[in-house]
């Protein structure tokens, strides 16, 4: 399985004072590209809430680049780059859709939680099947 | 029973690259002036939550009057303009805090909502004190 | 020229705690729904900048009419509804692309303004090639 | 010079149906509580575009360690942990303004931008008396 990157066109609010897009709003467009990707392994928001895990936030940074501007496109590509089964670490890589330019790199680190125990699980005992997925498109998508 | 005007600064994150606070943030700014309005009425967050009974947003409107700029700190008065047992309105007047310069009017219209069975609720059977309190509240800043 | 709908998709940092998308990312809405009109007649972004004028921001109103969850995707209609030389009044009507069900209806209204002289223009004097073709797309979008 | 920490409140707009404050959000936070921090050292917003030179962000990240809710406050602390001519790294702590449980820690990365000549500078070329400052600082808020 072949993960497409996602396309996201910048938006007049999410511009500021200094002409660019807010540095905040690439966080946003990361959880974008994550929702999308999810999607895309048909792991989505609706299989999420039933399966009863949730693949809860640690962590999170970005680096900066170059500056998005207001109706520029930007293309994510989200990669799973470390996988274990009580962590994942999600890679993102931001560039223009139309030049290719790096815009900005960043990642983000989750740990499965047990929505109903509320506490923290292994995601490879609570979803082997997803697990495995997550596992063969990280070497798939590596180097990519 | 009089309620104080709520003081925001604005911060860089809700200019635009036309140099002002975007409209969209003024909405939010209402929010927050009604949440403070509340907890003077004693009637705050935790006490809404207790009570099973929601003030529901069914509309809102705001006319822009000049421009907020990045450090300014805003000034905003909401008050209660209609009220009946099914619907309340609460008007919104935001001006400079230093020069007192106007910069916005809005309103939110609001219904009462019995969060435990889902559907719309009289405000003055489900919590008559709150009702009565908001209908002394009206007068007293009437005309304010 | 028949301005086609706008599809946008609720993203989770949209959402509020009770479990809906919160009322002020509709104005955001608004605003996209806008931009895309705008590019749809030719007079996008690019162009506007280059003409000198904006179409600047008067009011903005919103009825919710029904809730957007995560993952909904939503249709945007919007509409000139009111045009004069110095004013303009777009419509929005909000409905879920797959069931039609409507969300919210909502306007704006705009001037025209004279970003070099600081000051309110006539849209029909400044741009009157934009003006005319506003009215057309006016009248045959119209009871849409 | 003592920097006091910065106190928020956690606003209703910014929860997600997790019923949390989205992740997001806390990267604005750092924002506010680094201009408030500027501003306590007498080099505020105006006087930084007054001087023709801004502070870059050129990363940013932030570890969640526990949940913030509609309605808490949060103290942020700002210090700088790394300064030399051209670059600068500020730490953020973010705490229970109530109960002084940490929820998050973070940092960002800044250099000196001249937004005259559109290049980076030296801040301590650029900037002697703020770059003394900010080293004073640096020595006087070691190990808060």
């Amino acid at each position: 399985m072949k993960i497409q990157p996602y396309l996201r066109k910048a938006q007049f609010y999410e511009t500021d004072q200094m002409g660019i897009i807010h540095h905040s709003n690439y966080i946003r467009w990361f959880e974008e590209a994550r929702v999308d990707f999810m999607e895309q392994t048909g792991y989505g928001y609706r299989q999420t809430v039933d399966s009863g895990y949730d693949l809860v936030l640690l962590s999170v940074s970005c680096e900066y680049k170059s500056m998005v501007r207001f109706s520029d496109t930007v293309r994510i590509q989200a990669r799973i780059t470390e996988l274990s089964p009580l962590r994942m670490t999600v890679d993102y890589t931001v560039t223009d859709a139309d030049t290719g330019k790096l815009r900005a790199t960043g990642h983000t680190k989750h740990c499965c939680f047990d929505s109903r125990a509320q506490r923290p699980a292994s995601l490879k005992k609570a979803q082997p099947e997803l697990y495995a997925l997550f596992e063969s498109i990280a070497v798939e998508n590596d180097g990519q």
